[in-house]
C-alpha cells in the first residue's frame, strides 16, 4: 500500500500547483481558461504515456481509450478537473488521476480486459464558470441543447462556444452507446465515513436538488438622506429570506444555502435598487425540496409586503432524484465490502445515470468538507481508492 | 428666468451625456476614469472661455479663478464631478455648472466683485471609487495624510498615486489661506423643499456619520453534502446583522443602511467561508450614532455565537458633526429668504469648514431621491439656485 500512496503522491505533486491561489490556498481552475487547459494537456500526456488514444466529444470532454476506441462495451470512468472559486484539490481530479492509476495497476497484474476501459475528463462540471453544472455530460447526454450552451457566458462576456473554439457537437448518442457503464470516484463530501474503518463506499443516490435565484427590487435612495420610513430596501428582504430559507430547511430536514448574491450599486453610501440572491436546496425527496422552495418564497413575499419591494422567483435549474443503479451499487458494495451512502451533491454520474448503469465510490475526506481549501484525504486512503476502482473496474471489464 | 433656465439646461446638455450607462440611466463617473477626466477637461474649457486660469492643488482638485490665484481672500463655490455606482445626474455637477453661470450672471450684471470668486472642483467626493469620500478634500485640509491616500487602491488593483499620475501633494495651507469663504451648492438629497415654495435652502449641519465594515467569517463548504447542523454560514449572520441595524435605527430616529456586501467564494453550490458588509450609521446626536453602532455590533456578535462564526468590526470613516458657520448660514438665508434645514450626507462642505466659514445651498429635488437615476431637479429650479448662488457671491466677494 505505502509504494502505492507514493505514486499517488508523485502524480498527484504533478498537478497540485495547477491553478492554485497562494493567497486562499484555493483552486481557481475554472473550465477552459489556462489553468484546466493545462491539466487537459496534462490528461493528455498521461494517455499518450499509456498508449490510450484520446478522443474528444466535441463538447470538451475528453476520453481515453485502453482498447480499441472504436468498439463498444466499455466500461468509464473519470471524473473533472473545473473547481468552483476557491475550491479544493480533490472534487473532480481525484477521479481523474485515481483512474490513471487504476488502469496501472490492472497492467501490473497483468490483468488484460475483455471490453476497453476509458478515463474521461468531463468539462464545466462545477458551473463555475458557465453557471451550468455538469454542463459537459449534458451536452454528451443531450440533456442541454447545444444552442443553448453555445451563448452561455462567463463574467467577463465570453460565450461557452467562443471558450471552446467552437460551437459545441451537442448529444453524441453514438459515442454514449459505446460505453456499457460508468463509475466516477470522489473524494466524499461530508464526514461519514470519517466514522467507519472504510476508507470507500459506494453511492446509492443523489438527492432532489436544485438553484433558485430571487430578484428584490426596491429603490435605490442615498444612505445618508432618506428617511426609514421612505425607504424601500431590498438588502431587507433579502436577508429576511436567507434566514427564512434556513429555518425552513432545518424545520424539513432538508438543506439550504445563500451562497450567492449580487447588489446593485454596491454602493456604502446607496440603498440597494436590486439584490439578487441564489438558493441552492436540497432534500431526499422531491416533495420535500419543492414544500420547501413554495415555503421560503411565500415568506419573501410577505415581507417583500413589508419593505415595499418586489421579489420574483426564477428556477435556474432542477435535478430529480438520482438512484444509482440498484443492482450494481449492491454487487460493487459486496466486492468492496463497502457502506453505501446517499449524497446531496450533483456529479457527472447523475447525468450519465439516465442513460447507462451507474455508479459512484467515494473517498474519505476527514475535514468533511469541500468546495473548500479545506477538503483533504490521506494518500494512503487515496491509494485505498485506486485499489477500490481497480477491482471495480477489472469485475467491470473483464 | 426662462431665459436663464435656458441657458442653465444647454451648458447641461453638454455633460449630460458623459459617463451615462444606457442601461441603467445612472452615470459611471468614478474620479480620475474615462468619463471623469472628460468632464475636467470641460471645467478647463469653460474656465478658459470665461478666461478663468486653473490652478491644480497636486491632489487632483481643480480651481478657476475669476481674479488674480496669487491674491488672497477669495471666496470659493463648486462641488465634484464623481458619482456613486449608477449614480444621479446632479449630486456634485450641478454644482459646478451653477458655479460657472453665477459668474455670468454677476459679470452680465456687471458686478465687479473686489474679492477674487473661484469655482472648484474636487476629487473623489463619493468615494466610489477609492473607497474614501472626500478624498481630494480632505487631502487639501490635510485631513488625510498625502502617503495614506497614494496607496488606496480601486476595485482593479489601480493606485490613487496611478490614476492620478503622481504622488499626491497633500495639506495645502497656503493655498487653503487665500480662500475666506465656501459656499457648495448640491441637489437637495430628500423632500423638505418639495413641501414648500421655496427652491432653495441654506444647509443648518452635516449629521455625525461614518461607515463601519462588519467582517463575518464562518467555514467555507459544500452547500449540498453539508448538514444544516454542521454548518458555520456566515451569511445567517450577515443577514441578522442587517435586520438588526435596521431595527436599531428605527428605534433611534436613527439612519443606518447596509447598501454593500462582498462573499467569498460567491459560489451557489458553496456556504460561504467570508462575507463583509458595510454599515453607513447617521444621527443628529453623536451619542445616538455610536450607541447605534454598538448595538448592531453586539446584535452581531450574539448571532455569530450560535452560528458559530466570528465577526469583527472595522471603523472605516467617521465624521463628527459638522454645524455650519451659524453667522453665515442666517445671514444667507435672511439674503434669500429661504429655509435652513440640517442634512445626512457629508460633503467637502463638511470637510473644509473645519477651516473656514462654510455654507450650503440646496436645489430641490422632487423625487426626494439621490445616488440614483431618479435623483432631479426642474431647470427652473436650477435656475432659482444659479441666481441664489450669484446673489450670495456678489454680497461674500463685494
Amino acid at each position: 500500500m505505502t509504494d502505492l500512496a507514493g505514486r499517488f503522491r508523485k502524480l498527484w505533486d504533478e498537478i497540485a500547483p495547477v491553478g492554485r491561489d497562494s493567497g486562499s490556498g484555493g483552486y481557481l481552475r475554472y473550465a477552459l481558461t489556462e489553468p484546466e487547459l493545462r491539466l487537459r494537456g496534462w490528461f493528455r500526456d498521461q494517455a499518450a504515456h499509456r498508449g490510450m488514444p484520446v478522443v474528444e466529444d466535441g463538447n470538451g470532454n475528453l476520453f481515453a481509450w485502453w482498447g480499441d476506441p472504436e468498439a463498444g462495451d466499455a466500461v468509464l470512468t473519470g471524473s473533472h478537473f473545473d473547481s468552483v472559486p476557491h475550491g479544493g484539490a480533490y472534487d473532480g481530479p481525484l477521479g481523474i488521476v485515481s483512474a490513471f492509476l487504476a488502469v496501472d495497476e490492472l497492467r501490473a497484474a497483468d490483468v488484460t480486459p475483455t471490453r476497453p476501459v476509458v478515463v474521461g475528463a468531463f468539462v464545466e462540471e462545477e458551473g463555475g464558470r458557465f453557471g451550468v453544472p455538469c454542463l459537459g455530460s449534458r451536452l454528451l447526454t443531450g440533456a442541454l441543447p447545444a444552442e443553448r450552451a453555445a451563448v452561455l457566458r462567463d463574467a467577463a462576456g465570453v460565450s461557452f462556444a467562443e471558450a471552446l473554439g467552437h460551437a459545441p457537437a451537442g448529444a453524441r448518442p453514438e459515442l454514449l452507446a459505446r460505453f456499457r457503464s460508468f463509475v466516477e470516484l470522489h473524494v466524499e463530501q461530508g464526514r461519514a465515513l470519517a466514522e467507519t474503518p472504510s476508507p470507500v463506499a459506494v453511492a446509492s443516490a443523489i438527492w432532489p436538488h436544485g438553484r433558485w435565484r430571487f430578484d428584490f427590487t426596491g429603490e435605490g435612495n442615498h444612505a445618508g438622506t432618506t428617511r426609514m420610513a421612505d425607504r424601500r430596501d431590498p438588502m431587507l428582504t433579502y436577508a429576511f429570506t436567507v434566514l427564512a430559507a434556513n429555518k425552513e430547511a432545518r424545520l424539513r430536514g432538508a438543506h439550504a444555502t445563500v451562497g450567492r448574491v449580487s447588489v446593485e450599486p454596491n454602493a456604502t453610501n446607496a440603498i440597494p435598487s436590486r439584490v439578487s440572491g441564489w438558493l441552492d436546496a436540497r432534500a431526499a425527496e422531491p416533495d420535500t425540496l419543492s414544500g420547501l422552495v413554495e415555503a421560503v418564497h411565500d415568506k419573501a413575499v410577505e415581507r417583500a409586503r413589508r419593505d415595499g419591494t418586489a421579489v420574483t422567483l426564477t428556477e435556474e435549474s432542477a435535478t430529480s432524484l438520482v438512484a444509482f443503479d440498484g443492482g450494481l451499487a449492491e454487487r460493487l458494495a459486496r466486492l468492496l465490502d463497502a457502506p453505501v451512502l446517499p449524497t446531496g451533491a450533483g456529479h457527472d454520474a447523475g447525468v450519465l445515470s439516465g442513460h447507462l448503469p451507474t455508479a459512484m465510490l467515494f473517498v474519505r475526506n476527514p475535514s468533511g468538507v469541500s468546495h473548500s481549501p479545506a477538503e483533504s484525504a490521506t494518500d494512503e486512503d487515496c491509494a485505498a481508492g485506486v485499489v477500490a476502482l481497480a477491482r471495480v473496474l477489472a469485475e467491470l471489464a473483464c
